[in-house]
């Protein structure tokens, strides 16, 4: 039997429909549109290349983005002193700062600068500590875990009593994701690269996250039949066929498990637009929070 | 083959004597010794034999103990003005406040009163998010799970690669031991009453911690033959033979157990006298950071 195919791509467009419809009445109600500024520091241009689609995706449901960059050679002061001012900006309810900041940069310092009532990726520490917590709701769930989520939740996921395997345990994905999981009442389990029998703990799952950047790692033998599988990996792989020398492809091997899971996310095409979609709803949640 | 048997009462006191060490010698070099503050908020019995027992602990040691006691109906406003005057005290190393607070104090609004750096208790939220980050490290851990880690590291457990099993999500005891053992390389397996089947995911335990406060619920085949075990529980269970008419158990049915498990701590006598030893231990860890 093949697996339901999950559309990221489908679910986040009708996502960002309800957004917009909902950014446009707070527009006309109060006269201010929601507002995102995004802070990149340096030149990275893959950090560039997200800060531009983040920036693009707010112009098209109505919330406003400010571009702020600064130098790789700025001074933690300076990148501390902008983010405060940004703190201090009514027409910014949400501050997004592009991670990874320069190696010279103390991140969580910067981070812990955000306030928290902006904090719309989530991941400052107190937003952390309250997602961990059971009964402590956070201000913001970090944008990748809340799609993951919301992407089983809209596949029919039941939640109660269900295996959770979360593969990998990065600060961004596996941990939030792990105690998203927890919190819905599914026994969770966390394995990553020192786990001894990987395949041994995944087929055991009802719902399989994989988040550990290993291409087409997860294979059909990894997977209890009908299981939820959502990829949230994206990896470069060389590909002479391919125009740009390379295509990108999940953590899982998506032709394999197609056969043996009941659902599945591709990647790309199933996390990758939810992340956005979620980053958008933050903001729009912050200036109703804000304005309303 | 019975198990070996975890002396928490014995590991605990080795540790108060080096603790009360450091303490004199502190003392003798910046005349001042380690000071805990003990707020407690009303007149609930256990919570005060609690905080009698840490008093004297401290005394013990030669950590200087302070202890505030406010009315059962004291406003939120006291109860915070105390705790901020507490973290201005140059005396006061660590501020502890005992839990639970009465129904009409929101207890996360105090808990964020006290200064990051006398959190010995380690449940500020920012802690509790540093506790579950990779590679941020919290000012100081929360002493159950801590007294936990240090019962299993001394019992020798080795964690690289285990299959940790912790039974209980608590935020106090569960969720804080789990991420503790993911951040020491094991699989980590949180399970809780939703959990289906029990059994099946505690016997796949290399490590096992048991922490639900149900009497004696872990029994013989819930448990891998020579698992390591921590009992975390202490439940009153009526006993008319006894002089106070119940005695205390653990979670784990420590006669069965012990004939299975390679290593057992037993409740009482386990983890018990290592959690006030952990509160001694991050009050003086306190002072040495702020005076040395």
């Amino acid at each position: 039997m093949a697996a339901k195919i999950i559309d990221g791509k489908a679910i986040a467009e009708e996502m960002r429909q309800e957004i917009a419809d909902q950014a446009s009445q707070l527009k006309l109600e109060v006269g201010l549109a929601p507002g995102l500024a995004a802070v990149l520091v340096g030149e990275d241009p893959a950090s560039a290349t997200y800060v531009r689609m983040k920036r693009r995706a707010c112009e098209k449901v109505g919330i406003e983005s400010f571009g702020h960059e600064l130098p790789a050679d700025a001074s933690q002061e300076e990148v501390e002193e902008l983010v405060r001012e940004l703190g201090e900006d009514p027409k910014v309810h949400g501050i997004l700062v592009q991670l990874p900041l320069p190696d010279h940069i103390d991140e969580e310092s910067v981070l812990n600068t955000v306030p928290l009532e902006k904090d719309v990726d989530g991941f400052h520490p107190v937003n952390i500590g309250r997602l961990t917590m059971k009964n402590r709701e956070p201000l913001f769930i970090p944008c990748t875990p809340h799609g993951v989520i919301e992407l089983l939740e809209q596949a029919g996921a039941k939640f109660e009593g269900a295996e959770a395997v979360v593969l990998g345990r990065s600060n961004i994905v596996g941990l939030p994701v792990a105690m998203l999981l927890l919190h819905r009442n599914c026994t969770t389990t966390i394995c990553h690269s020192r786990t001894k029998d990987l395949p041994a703990v995944t087929s055991e799952a009802d719902i399989l996250i994989a988040a550990v950047g290993q291409p087409e790692m997860v294979k059909a033998d990894w997977v209890k039949p009908g299981a939820y599988v959502i990829d949230v990996g994206t990896n470069r792989v060389d590909d002479v066929s391919a125009k740009r020398g390379y295509r990108l492809t999940g953590d899982v091997d998506f032709d394999e498990v197609k056969e043996v899971a009941g659902a599945l996310s591709p990647s790309p095409g199933g996390v990758g637009p939810m992340t956005i979609t979620m980053l958008l709803q933050n903001t729009l949640r912050s200036a109703q929070r804000a304005l309303l």
